[in-house]
C-alpha cells in the first residue's frame, strides 16, 4: 500500500486538478486568504533574508530598568561576538530590539559543520566517518539549510562549557531575550504551498525538502501524517464496507479494525527506522544536547569516554519519577470525576428532567465543561511541568519525553472518558444508577407520582453513536476551524485595533530609525517576531488522539475513518500553511522518531483490543444491550487481548522478513567501510605474514615426532588405511 | 546477589571442605568411582594428545563393500590433504579406522585464525579489527584451545565452496565417517574436577577456563546453571520461609515467586549480553555457518555485500513453518489425551476401585505411561525432525532453534499436563466427572449397591501436593541417577561382556598392529571414540523444565526450590563429570546466548503468572476447593497477567539503569577506536583546513553588504542598540 514506488508515482503525477478540482480549489482559496494577510509581497526584495541566520528578539521592557537592559544587551552582543557571530541591531516592536545574527566567517562555519559531523560519527549516528579533508567532506554531502541553522543554533544556545554562547531565552540571566528565531524562506514556502495545492500525496522527495528546510523533527511529523493518511484510505474502505454491508457492532469489522491498527503501528516503526537511516539521524536521540537547566549533583568519570562528567544519581531520579504515579492517578481521578459529574447532570436534564427552563439548562453541562476543563488541565499542566522540572533530566529529549507522557494522560482522559462513561456505565447500568442520581428529588416532580422516576427514565441506546459522531466529525471540524480560521481572524482584528490605536496616538511616525530601503524587510521581520513558536508535539498529540478514536470506538460507527481521511487531507496542508504563515520558522531540531508518541500509539492499539471486545460483547446482539455478565465480558477481554498479542507478534515477524531499503543501506555502508579498511590493511599484512610465525605453535616433542612420522604424507596414510581395511577380514 | 565481586570471592576462597565436608566428600568419592572406569593412568604418557587436533572415526563396515570403503577412505585422505591437514591412520575398534588429523603448518593455522577474526570483525562480532600485522594480532590475543579446535573443525566441515573439506559425518557421501571428535585434555579435566570438588561457586574465571577449553556454547550453559543456582538460593529462602510461616497456597508467596522468576530471567538476559561481550561473541549467532543440507532454490544478489548468494524464498519457508501449528496442536492433543486417559484409569483404580488385584492394578498407569510416552514422543520427534528438515533452514542456528521449539512443546506437555489435570480438572470437577468415567460399571461393584459410586468417590485434595513433590524431588533424583550411574553401570557391564567374548574368541591378539609405545594412547582414543556426543540442548532443556515447575507450581509446595537447589549443586558437578568422562570432548562451537531457551524461560514466567493466580484462587481459602466460578478465576488471571506485564516492564527498566561491565567495555572499545581514528585523521585535516573554503558559503549580494555594513563590529552593534534602548522612552 505504502511502498516508496507508489509514493513516487503519487508525487510524480502532476495533473490532479482534473481529478478533484473542488478540494484543491478550496485549499487554493484558503491560501489566497492567507497571502493577503501576510505582509510578504513578491515584488519587493523583502522576501530575501540578506544572509541572516537568526534574529534575537530582545525585549528590554522585560528588564527592571534601562541599566539592567543595557547590561544584558551588552552581554548578549559580547557573547555572540565571542562565538564568532556578526550582529546588526534594528528597531523592533515597541519596547523591543531585533538583533540580527550571522556567522562571521565561512571558515568558522565549515569547521563547526565538520566537527558536528565527526561528533555524530563518534556517537554512532553516521556509519561512515566524514572525509578527513574538510572541504571534500562538504562537497560530498552538501550543507543543507537545516544543518546550517541547527549548527548556528547550537552555537547560540549550548552552554559555554561546550563552546556555545549559552543563551537560554526567557530564563534567568537572559530574561530580556524573548526568543531566537530564523527567518522564513518565502520563496521556498510559496513553492511548497503551490506544489501541495496540486498534488494528492506527499512523496519521499517532498519529505526530503521539508527535512532540508525545517529539520528532521518536523519532517518526521509530516512523514507520519502522510503514512497515517495512506493507511486511513484502507481503514475508510473497510469502514464503509462494514457500514453498508455488516450489522452494527460487527465482530468482523472489529477484528479487521484492530488488525489494521496493529499493522499501521508496526509498519510505522519500521518506516521510522528507514527514514532515520536515510536522513543520517539514526540513534540521534542518544546524542541529545544537555538541558541548560539540568542541575547536577555529583561528578563522576564516564566509564566509556573517561571524561569527568556531572551527573544526577539515577536512583534519585527514579524516586522522583515515582511521584508520577500518584500524580497520574490524582489527575485522572479529578478529571474523570468532573466528567462523571457533568455527565450525570446532562443525563438528568436531557432524559429525566421535564421541568421549566429545560431548553436553557441543556447547555449547562457544556458550559461547565467548557469552563472547568481548561482551568483544570491548566492547573494540572502546571503541576506536570513542575514535576518534570523536579525530575531533573540531563537531556532535552528525556525531559520532553517525560512531559509528553504526562500530557498523554490528560488527553487520554479528556478524549475518551466521556465515551467510556456512556458505553460502560450509562448504557449497561443507566436504569440502575439514574434513579439514585436524583438526590434533589426535583426531577420529574411535575409528572405523575405513581410512575416514579424509574418508569420515566429509559436508557437512550443511540447516545453512544451520537457521541462518537460528535467526537469524530463535529469536534474535528471545530478543531480545524480553531486551528486555522480563529488565529487568522484574531490577528486581523488585532491589527485593526492597533492601526486604530496608532491613528489615535498618531503624533509619531513609527520606526523612524529604519532606513527606507530596509523598511519592507524589517516590517516582515517584526511581523515574524510576533508569531507563535511551532510545536510538533501538539500536532502529534492531535493525531495520536485521533488514532485512539479509531482503535477504541470505531466499532460503534465504522465511518469514523472516512471522516478522519477528509480531515487529515486538509490537516496535512493546513499544518504546512501553519508553519509557513502563522508560525515563526521552526528551529530545525533533529529526531530519529516521533518519540514517545510511538509508545502511546502502541498503547492505544492494546486498549483498543480491550474496548472493542467489550463493545462487541455488550452491544452486538440486539439494539438494547444484553445483560452484562462479568464472566462474559472478562472472557471477551482475555480472549481479545491474547489474540492481540499473538497478532502483533505475527505482524512484527512478518514485517521483519521484508527488506527495508534504509536498513539495507545502513548494513551496506558498514560493510563497505569495513571491506575498504580490510583491503587497505591486507596489503600490509601480506608483506609481514611470512615472518616470525614459528612461535605461534609449540615445538613438537619427541612423542609427537614419532607419532606423526609413521606414515609419510597423505599417500602413506592412505596406503596404511587400505592395508588395515583389507586385513580386517576375520573381524567382520 | 550475583555480582562479579561476590563470584570472585566465591571462587577465591579455597577452603570450603571445612564448611561442608559431607557434600564434597560424596562428590570426591563419585569422582574416584569414575576414574577407576576410565583407562587414563596418570603415570603413562597416554594423557598427552601428541598434537592431535581431531580424530575421524572411519567405520568401513558401514560401506556396501570394501571397494566402496576404500574409495570413500581415499576421498577422505585426499580432501583432508587439500585443506592442509596431516593425517595418520591407526586401527580402531573392530570394523573401524582412526584417522588422526592435525593442521600441517603453523603458518596455515595462523592465517586461518587471522582470517576468521577478520571475518568476525567484518560482521560486527568484534568491535575492533585485528591488528593488521598477523603475528602481533596473535600476540595481543593468544589463540585458545577452543578457537584452534573451532577453526580446524570449520576447515574439516565447511562446504568446499567456502574453503573447507565438506565432511558431513554420517550423511550422504560420507556414510563411513561415523564422527569427528577432538581428544580430551586429561590434565585439564583432572584439575577442573579437583577445583570443582572443593569450591562452592563457579566464578567468572572458571567460566573463562571452560570457554577457552570447550567453547562458548558449553560455557554459556555452565554460566546459566551457576546464575540459576545463585538465584535458587533466594528462591529457597523465600520458599522455606513461606512453608514454615505462611499458610498453604499463600498469595504473598505466589507474588514473590512470580517476581523472582521475572527478575531471574531479566537479569540473565543482561548477563548473557555481558558475557557475550566479554567473550567477543556478541552477534555471533548472526554469522552462523551454512547448513550443509540446505537446499537453495534460486540465486539472488545479497543487497548488503553485493555477492551472488543461493537462497530459499522466505515466504515459502513461512508457509512451511505454518505446518508447525497443526503439528503442535496434534502432538499436544495426542499426548494430553494419553495423560488424561491414564489419569482416569489411575483415579479409578486408586480411589474408586476396591476389587481384586488392586495392588497389582495400581501399577497399570505407570506401566502404560512408561511404555507409551517414549514410543509416542519418539514418533513425534521423528515427525518434528522431518518437519524441521522440510523447513529448509539456511543456517545451523536457525535449524536448531526451530527444532528446540518443537522439543519444547513435547516437554511442556509431558512435564506439566499431569499436574494441570490434577489441579484444574480432577480437584474442581472430580466429583462430577469420575462417575461418568466408570463406563464399564465394574468399579465399586462389590460394595453396597445403595451407596452408589458417587458416594464412594471423594476427591483427594492432597493429591496435587503429592504429585508436585514427586515431580520436584523423586523425579529429579531418578533423573540424576539415570544420567550418572546408569551409563556407568551400562558401560561396566558392556565391558565385562566384551572381555568375556574376547576370551572366548581368544585365538587372536587384538590390535596387533599397534606399536607397543602407542598402545596406551590408542586404547584411550578407542575408548573415547565409543563415547556419546555431548549436547548442550538436552541439559538446557532439563534446567528450563525445572524452572517451569518453580514458576508454575511452587505455590503448591514452596519447598520445591530447596530440592532444586540441592539437585543443581550436584547437577553442576555431574554435568562437568559427564563432559570429562562420559562423553567425547565437545566440539567448541560458539554462541552468544542460550538461544531459543531464553524465550522459553520468558514464556514459562508468563504461564506461571496465570497458573499461580488460578491455583491461589482455587485452593487458598480452605482445604477443599472453593466452588469454581468462571468470573472469579478469570478476574484472577486477568489481574495477575497485567501485574505480570507491568512488573516485567518495571524490572527491565530498573535493570537497564544498572551499569553492565560488558556493555561498558563494548561502548568503550568502539569509542576508543573512533577516537584513535579521529586523532589520526585530524592531523591530516589541520593541514588542509585552510585551503579552498570560499566556495562553501554563497557570495554576499549587494543587499547583504549594505545590511551587514551599517554597524561596525560588535562595538557598533552595541552602541546602536544602547541608543535605541535609550531613545525608546516615550514608547514604554
Amino acid at each position: 500500500m505504502n511502498t516508496p514506488a507508489e509514493k513516487q508515482r503519487g508525487s510524480d503525477s502532476n495533473s490532479p486538478t482534473t481529478r478533484s478540482p473542488f478540494l484543491f480549489s478550496i485549499f487554493q482559496a484558503y491560501l489566497r486568504l492567507f497571502r493577503m494577510d501576510s505582509p510578504v509581497d513578491e515584488k519587493t526584495p523583502s522576501t530575501k533574508n540578506v544572509g541572516v541566520d537568526y534574529v534575537v528578539n530582545f525585549n528590554f521592557a522585560n528588564a527592571k530598568d534601562k541599566n539592567e537592559a543595557a547590561a544584558q544587551f551588552e552581554k548578549l552582543i559580547v557573547y555572540l561576538d565571542k562565538v564568532g557571530m556578526r550582529t546588526e541591531v534594528r528597531d523592533g516592536l515597541p519596547g523591543k530590539l531585533l538583533v540580527f545574527v550571522r556567522i562571521r566567517s565561512a571558515q568558522k562555519l565549515v569547521g563547526e559543520v565538520y566537527r558536528a559531523r565527526v561528533k555524530d560519527w563518534l556517537h554512532g549516528v553516521r556509519p561512515a566517518a566524514p572525509d578527513t579533508e574538510t572541504q571534500r567532506s562538504l562537497d560530498k554531502e552538501p550543507l543543507t539549510e537545516a544543518e546550517r541553522l541547527r549548527i548556528v543554533h547550537s552555537l547560540l544556545t549550548l552552554p559555554q562549557s561546550e563552546g556555545g554562547a549559552g543563551i537560554t531565552p526567557g530564563k534567568g540571566e537572559w530574561s530580556c531575550v524573548e526568543g531566537i528565531f530564523p527567518l522564513h524562506d518565502h520563496e521556498f514556502n510559496k513553492d511548497w504551498m503551490k506544489r501541495w495545492s496540486t498534488t494528492w500525496t506527499v512523496g519521499p522527495e517532498e519529505l526530503g525538502n521539508i527535512r532540508d528546510m525545517f529539520g528532521e523533527k518536523v519532517a518526521f511529523y509530516f512523514a507520519f501524517l502522510q503514512s497515517y493518511f495512506s493507511f486511513l484510505v484502507i481503514a475508510a474502505c473497510i469502514g464503509s464496507a462494514s457500514y453498508f454491508v455488516l450489522p452494527q457492532y460487527s465482530l468482523v469489522f472489529a477484528v479487521f479494525n484492530c488488525l489494521w491498527s496493529v499493522v499501521f503501528v508496526e509498519q510505522w516503526k519500521r518506516q521510522e527506522i528507514d527514514l532515520a537511516v536515510r536522513w543520517n539521524v539514526r540513534n540521534v536521540s542518544q546524542v541529545q544536547s544537555k538541558r541548560a537547566r539540568f542541575q547536577p549533583e555529583t561528578e563522576k568519570e564516564d566509564p566509556v569516554t573517561g571524561e569527568i562528567v556531572k551527573v544526577f544519581p539515577a536512583w534519585k531520579r527514579l524516586c522522583r519519577q515515582a511521584l508520577q504515579i500518584p500524580f497520574a492517578l490524582g489527575a485522572s481521578g479529578i478529571l474523570s470525576a468532573l466528567y462523571a459529574f457533568t455527565f450525570g447532570i446532562e443525563i438528568m436534564i436531557t432524559e429525566v428532567y421535564n421541568g421549566p427552563f429545560k431548553s436553557v439548562l441543556t447547555f449547562a453541562p457544556t458550559v461547565i465543561l467548557t469552563v472547568m476543563v481548561p482551568v483544570l488541565t491548566g492547573i494540572l499542566s502546571g503541576i506536570a511541568t513542575k514535576l518534570t522540572d523536579f525530575e531533573n533530566y540531563e537531556h532535552e529529549s528525556a525531559y520532553e519525553a517525560a512531559m509528553v507522557q504526562k500530557i498523554f494522560v490528560f488527553n487520554f482522559i479528556c478524549s475518551y472518558v466521556p465515551l467510556f462513561l456512556t458505553a460502560f456505565v450509562y448504557i449497561p447500568f443507566g436504569h440502575v444508577i439514574v434513579p439514585y442520581i436524583d438526590v434533589l428529588g426535583l426531577m420529574a416532580a411535575p409528572e405523575d407520582e405513581k410512575m416514579g422516576t424509574q418508569a420515566i427514565f429509559e436508557v437512550n441506546p443511540g447516545r453512544l453513536r451520537k457521541q462518537v459522531i460528535y467526537f469524530t466529525v463535529t469536534a474535528q471540524i471545530v478543531n480545524l476551524a480553531m486551528e486555522t480560521l480563529v488565529p487568522y481572524i484574531k490577528r486581523k482584528a488585532f491589527k485593526k485595533a492597533k492601526e486604530f490605536q496608532d491613528k489615535r496616538n498618531g503624533n509619531e511616525i513609527p520606526y523612524a530609525n529604519d532606513a527606507p530601503e530596509e523598511r519592507p524587510f524589517l516590517d516582515r521581520v517584526r511581523h515574524e517576531s510576533e508569531l507563535g513558536v511551532y510545536s510538533v508535539t501538539d500536532d502529534l498529540r492531535e493525531m495520536c488522539m485521533q488514532f485512539g478514536y479509531l482503535c477504541l470506538f470505531s466499532p460503534v460507527w465504522p465511518l469514523a475513518a472516512c471522516s478522519f481521511l477528509v480531515n487529515n487531507w486538509i490537516e496535512l496542508r493546513s499544518d504546512a500553511v501553519k508553519i509557513c504563515v502563522e508560525m515563526q520558522r521552526p528551529i530545525p531540531h533533529r529526531a530519529d522518531s516521533i518519540g514517545p508518541w510511538l509508545n502511546n500509539l502502541g498503547f492505544l492499539t492494546w486498549i483498543g483490543s480491550v474496548t472493542s471486545a467489550s463493545l462487541i460483547y455488550l452491544f452486538s446482539h440486539t439494539d438494547t444491550p444484553t445483560p452484562l455478565t462479568l464472566a462474559g465480558i472478562l472472557i471477551a477481554i482475555v480472549f481479545s487481548e491474547h489474540v492481540y498479542f499473538i497478532a502483533s507478534l505475527a505482524v512484527r515477524v512478518a514485517l521483519s522478513k521484508l527488506d527495508s531499503p534504509g536498513l539495507i543501506k545502513e548494513k551496506q555502508e558498514r560493510f563497505l567501510i569495513r571491506r575498504r579498511y580490510l583491503q587497505e590493511s591486507m596489503g600490509i599484512d601480506e608483506e609481514t605474514e611470512h615472518t616470525g610465525i614459528a612461535g605461534a605453535i609449540s615445538v613438537e616433542g619427541d612423542d609427537e615426532t614419532a607419532f606423526w612420522g609413521r606414515q609419510e604424507g597423505a599417500q602413506g596414510a592412505f596406503a596404511a588405511g587400505i592395508e588395515l581395511i583389507k586385513s580386517s577380514k576375520k573381524e567382520q
